[in-house]
């Protein structure tokens, strides 16, 4: 499954548009993002996202999740966002 | 319009028992979230919301949109989150 890694030094909006892209290709996408500003980078990039599919007569909705993931051995907290039209 | 605002310092078990709240009383609800303190705690009391309200058949998803708002005389841009039933 592609998954849309969020770091916090990400840019919304080229991430907006790689969501977008997969959205087009497949429905729906799946993000990940592990800390508050990855997070919020995720989120605007959700907001803008949400333009770009608009013209194609998508409403876009979000579901946010908690995910235990392992990064370096260690044991963290990820929020995954499901992306999809309403 | 009632809306929930979000700091970096809000309890996201406590914010998401106040969204469960709204949503069961209103259908719908508002979080606003400056900051990625913020929008980090508005996100996960939405994925534990999600939960509070599944047993009554709710499934919930979200719209995060930007909106600009004045705080002491400054222009920021807030995250609003329309929380509801998909």
């Amino acid at each position: 499954m592609d998954l849309l890694r969020v770091s916090a030094q990400s840019n919304p909006k080229s991430l907006a548009g790689a969501l977008a892209a997969v959205l087009r290709e497949r429905g729906t996408a799946e993000m990940q993002a592990v800390g508050a500003g990855a997070v919020n980078q995720a989120v605007k990039a959700i907001a803008i996202a949400r333009g770009f599919v608009a013209p194609n007569g998508i409403d876009l909705v979000v579901v946010p999740a908690f995910a235990e993931i392992s990064i370096d051995g260690e044991e963290r907290t990820a929020i995954r966002f499901s992306v999809g039209p309403r």
